[in-house]
Order: C-alpha cells, then sequence, then structure tokens
C-alpha cells in the first residue's frame, strides 16, 4: 500500500463533528449562572469544543502537547530568507536545550514538546523530545520543479499523522498543538494558500519572521514563478502539496487528520499551520471541525486562510515567530472554554431566575 | 485624617515605572532566539512588566490573585437592568460556593479569589473568601443627586487599597486581576467615563450585559440627566466619582493605586474596571503604568477607556460578563511574557550569528 492510499484512507476515516453536543453546549450556556452571551466567542470555542469529543460538557483539556515539525527547503536557494538553511538544526538543538521560545510558552502551559524530524537537511543528534522520521533531507526548489515526489509528500503525511498516535499511546493527549521550523518555510505557505485559495501571490506573501522591501519583492516573484510552473489544481491536495509544499507542512497535514480521527482538538498556530489546515480541508473538509485557531498571524496568508477555512482566531498579538508559540498561548483559553461548560452552576442551580 | 486625605497620600505615594528596565527588556528582547519583534505584542507587554516591578528579566508572576469588588446601585430605580438588586448578593454565595464563572476561570489560571463588599445592600454571610467593608447598603441614584459623599467614595477607595495589602501580607501576590459585580453597574461606569473623556452618554452607553434597544434608550438618558446634573469636573476625581461612581468601581480605583504603590502589576478586566482607571490616572497618573488591559469589553465605554489611557488589550473575545472574567483569561499571557524574556535563551549563547 503507497503512502498517498494511507493518506485517503485515513482521511477517509474522519467523522463531522457532533451537531447535537454543539447545541447541546449552546444550550446548557443559555442556562448557566450569567446573562446569556456575556462570555462572548469563550461560548463559541466551548461549543465547538463539544462537538469535537461528541458530547456535553466536554472535558477540561489537561494534557496538552505541541508538535514542532521541522524540514528544510530548496527554495531557500533563492535568498527568500536572511537565514542559512543551518539555523534549523541549531533551533532544534535549542528545542532540545529548552531554551526556545517554545520552550518557555510550553512550560506555561504546562504543555509536552515534541520535536518530528521529517526533512531536516543535517543529521540531527539523537534526543528524547526528537522523532526522527526524516523523508528526505529538505525539499528541492519548488520554483524550478516539484519541492518533492507525491509519495515523500503522503509519507511526511503519515510521519505527523504517526506521532498522533504515539502521543495517545505514551501517556495520552488532549489537546494538539502545531509547531513548525524550518528556515524559509513562509514561501511554501505563500503557494500552498495561493494554491488554494485563488489569491494572487502579492496577496499572500509576507515577510515571514522578517525580512526588507526587497527581499519581499523577490520573495513574492519566486511564489508567481512557482504558481506559473506548476499551475497546481487544488483538486489534487497531494499533487500540489508535493510540487508547492514543505515537509513540515505535509507532516502538519498529518498531524492535523489524525487528531480528527482520534476526535482530539488540534490547536493551529500561524501561516505554516494555517496553509497545512488548507491542505488537510481539501482531503477532508471535515477535519477542519476538529482544529481551532490559536492566533492570527501577520503574514497576510494567515488571514486569508482563516476565512476560507471558516475559523476565527482566539488571539491576535502580532507573533510571527511559529515553532508552535501562538498555538500554546492559546492553550488557556481552550481550557478555560472547556472549564466554564464544566464546573459553573445553572442559574437554576443557584436559585437566581 | 480623613479617607480622602489618606487617599491623597496614597496616590502620593506613587513612582513612575521604570524606564530604564523596560529599556533592559527591550535590549534582551533583540537579543532572545528570535528574530526580533517576531513575538510581536508580547514583547512590549514584557518590557511593560519589566518596568513595573523595576527590573529585567521580570521575574514570572506565579501568585495571580483576583479581587471582587461588590456593590449596589441607587440608579437601578431608574430600570436600567432587566436583573433585579438582590442578584447582587446572590452572586456572591455564588463566588463562594465556587459555582460561577470566575471561579472557573481562576481555576484555570491558578489565581486566588477575593471578594470585598464595599456596598452589598442586604447583609452578606461570613465566609473566608469575603473581606466585609462596607461603606453602606449601596449608593443613592445617582440620577438624582450624588451617589454617596466624598467620605464615603474615599473610605471605599481605601477599602480597594486595604484588601491589596493583606493580599501581599497573608501569602503574597505578585500579579492582581481586578473583578467587579454590582446589578447596574455600567451605569455609573459609563458616567465616570463620560466625565473623564469628555465623551457624551450616547457614545460611552452600552448594553451591559445585554440590555434590549428601549432600556438602552433608557440607560443613556439617564447617563446624559446625571451628567447635566453633577457637571463633573475631572480635576476633582473624588467629587466626580462621589457624584456619579459606584462602590465598587471606588475600589477598584483603590485596588490600582495600592498594586502601583507595591509595584505589582494589576490587570484590568472589563469597563467597570476600564472606567476606576481613568479615576485612578486623574489622581495618579503613574499609577496607569502597573495597569495591564486584559481585554476589550464590547461595552462602547471599555475601548474609549482604554485609548485614553493609553493601553492596548491583550485580548478580544467579546466578553462582557465581568467579575474579572477578561483579566483572568490574560493572567497565563503576562506569564508567557515575563517567561520569554526569562528562560530563552540569547542568539550568541545559542551560537547563532
Amino acid at each position: 500500500m503507497t503512502f498517498e492510499d494511507r493518506t485517503s484512507e485515513l482521511a477517509g476515516e474522519i467523522e463531522p463533528s457532533d451537531a447535537s453536543a454543539v447545541e447541546a453546549a449552546r444550550d446548557r450556556h443559555r442556562r448557566l449562572l450569567k446573562p446569556p452571551g456575556s462570555l462572548g466567542r469563550l461560548e463559541d470555542f466551548g461549543a465547538r469544543l463539544a462537538g469535537m469529543v461528541g458530547f456535553s460538557p466536554p472535558p477540561v483539556p489537561e494534557s496538552p502537547a505541541v508538535v514542532v515539525c521541522v524540514g528544510d527547503h530548496g527554495v531557500l536557494a533563492q535568498r527568500v530568507s536572511p537565514w542559512p538553511r543551518e539555523v534549523t538544526a541549531a533551533m532544534v538543538e535549542n528545542f532540545c536545550a529548552g531554551s526556545a521560545a517554545v520552550n518557555a510558552l510550553a512550560q506555561t502551559v504546562g504543555a509536552r514538546v515534541s520535536v518530528l524530524d521529517v526533512g531536516v537537511a543535517s543529521e540531527l543528534v539523537q534526543h528524547p523530545l526528537v522523532r526522527e522520521a526524516k523523508v528526505r533531507r529538505g525539499t528541492d526548489d519548488l520554483s524550478e520543479g516539484p519541492a518533492m515526489s507525491r509519495e515523500e509528500a503522503a509519507q511526511a503525511v503519515m510521519a505527523g499523522a504517526g506521532i498522533v498516535e504515539e502521543l495517545v499511546e505514551s501517556g495520552g493527549v488532549d489537546l494538539l498543538v502545531t509547531g513548525d521550523m524550518g528556515i524559509g518555510n513562509t514561501t511554501p505557505a505563500a503557494c500552498l494558500i495561493a494554491a488554494f485559495t485563488g489569491r494572487p501571490a502579492e496577496e499572500v506573501t509576507g515577510r515571514g519572521t522578517g525580512i526588507d522591501d526587497a527581499t519581499l519583492g523577490l520573495k513574492i516573484e519566486v511564489v508567481e514563478r512557482a504558481l506559473e510552473l506548476h499551475r497546481p489544481d487544488p483538486g489534487d491536495p497531494i499533487g500540489t502539496l508535493a510540487a508547492l509544499g514543505g515537509l513540515e507542512h505535509a507532516a502538519l497535514v498529518g498531524l492535523i487528520l489524525m487528531g480528527a480521527v482520534y476526535r482530539i482538538p488540534v490547536l493551529l498556530d500561524g501561516v505554516v499551520s494555517n496553509s497545512a489546515a488548507l491542505v488537510a480541508r481539501a482531503l477532508a473538509p471535515d477535519s477542519i471541525g476538529y482544529t481551532i485557531a490559536g492566533h492570527l498571524s501577520p503574514e497576510p496568508g494567515a488571514g486569508i486562510s482563516l476565512q476560507k477555512l471558516g475559523l476565527e482566531p482566539l488571539l491576535d498579538l502580532d507573533m510571527r515567530l511559529g515553532e508552535g508559540t501562538g498555538g500554546l498561548l492559546a492553550v488557556p483559553l481552550v481550557q478555560s472554554a472547556a472549564r466554564v461548560l464544566d464546573e459553573m452552576a445553572t442559574l437554576d442551580e443557584a436559585g437566581i431566575a
């Protein structure tokens, strides 16, 4: 069985989130000890959570885990980022040392950190945090040919799915946070977003972690050229992912799909995760019912993706680091959305008419 | 010594937040293991925190406490709310029973809950969570005369200041969250906001926890009439607070002032807290340097107040419940802002040029 067949099979296992549990949560919110609607969007997120797990009130997620999917990018040859490729591997070392932003934020919210190597260009040192599932040593330059083969893309998808199974089996996880690291990876993200939303390169391409005007102009041209070269068909998600994506983008697709299979809520980080969610949606539209947008990245493709996905972000703090940082910050908000449904009394119980 | 003199003395003790600590934190953020600025507004909040405590990196706040200040309102006679006055006391019982929204959210973020009774109309049962500091049994109708006397307003301010001292002495607190409960209390909030920003009643008056169009029209008229009657002088904050405020609003003023004296960051909840911050600002402009806007309430006076205060809210989730709920939700964000400064390596330490 090919990886592509396995990906199709995985996508086929996903069921819609439970509309009756959503309605039960909404009804409970109307009866809770507060004016109806006064908890605003926290009520909406609570109801969506109920739909994901399939009952109301949903349990409070107590075992969050962030998975940082990591890969390198051939398109870096086009000078779309000022950072050298070696920084990807160096950052993995820092994740392992506990000294990066993802570690500090995971610590604050009590999340486990895992690093999934699906495509770092160099050999990484072994470390308990790192799951080695390298598909290849970085992608090819997507502006000159396909970034990878269809089978490689699907293999990376299945690696992302596999780490969800491992987390479930090793101690459990009830809230997944998507993370990414890969120097140059907002260029494939922009390509995927253009492919799945039909928007032009200049509308979906941004400054990533912070490039100057000249580099941005070049980056837009690279995205345009890649779209011109591959003429992606959004009806062929694996083909589009192989032509224009990255290995960590593909792994995130698998993480989202497997989260939906297990009915575990998936908190999306920024633009790379958003682009992966568009691929997941194309493979299995119902998978998006299990995702929550942790934050809105200032990268222009992020808002365009979330609109297409029908997701409202919880946070908008102008964060553009990746690593899962924006998703992690939203963990306590998700826990709170569940906890008010679970722990508040109803007006009746409180004796207030 | 009168309560008004004591309030002036308290306001006089407040020193500006530490600009050199802010600069040290900003400088550290430029050197941390990430592209400069990529943590967005989390970097700004971290720098402000450093200024509050007076050094960089600031310690991670580990002992947050929410103080729900409670009072009743004579203006309820004007039918500005559909809820009866008795709900204020009933909600205090629910806070004590642990069954309200504030309890669920405090539990999520690990915050202590205190309830400060400065003006509930009825006698409350004794409970370890409740600090009894009743100044009077609710205010008078501010649309027909002063809500209270100057001394009563100042006494409530000092009660709010007093609970900060108690919290510091009994186990410590390193992050204060403002909370409020009082049926009808968005009407005095709107009056205070109009008085201190010069904006007309119809721009600052909103639906509170959710009133219909007819009640909103009536509420705007009541605010207009009160402003007409008292012609408040924003240069006389205690006079304005006495004429147009509420006892819990006054207590929140004291909480903000005493937080600034102790250099403890104060996370503001919604519109009632915002209106109290305007009074605190008029008494001691530097006190606002120790406040953080936890969220933006949809009440129109909230955004107008925050603009006047120069504060950017952390969250915008359409929450309008009060009780401190919007402030509590922001606690992990404040902790995260401190933690990245404290725990991340620098680029140099990580060996990345």
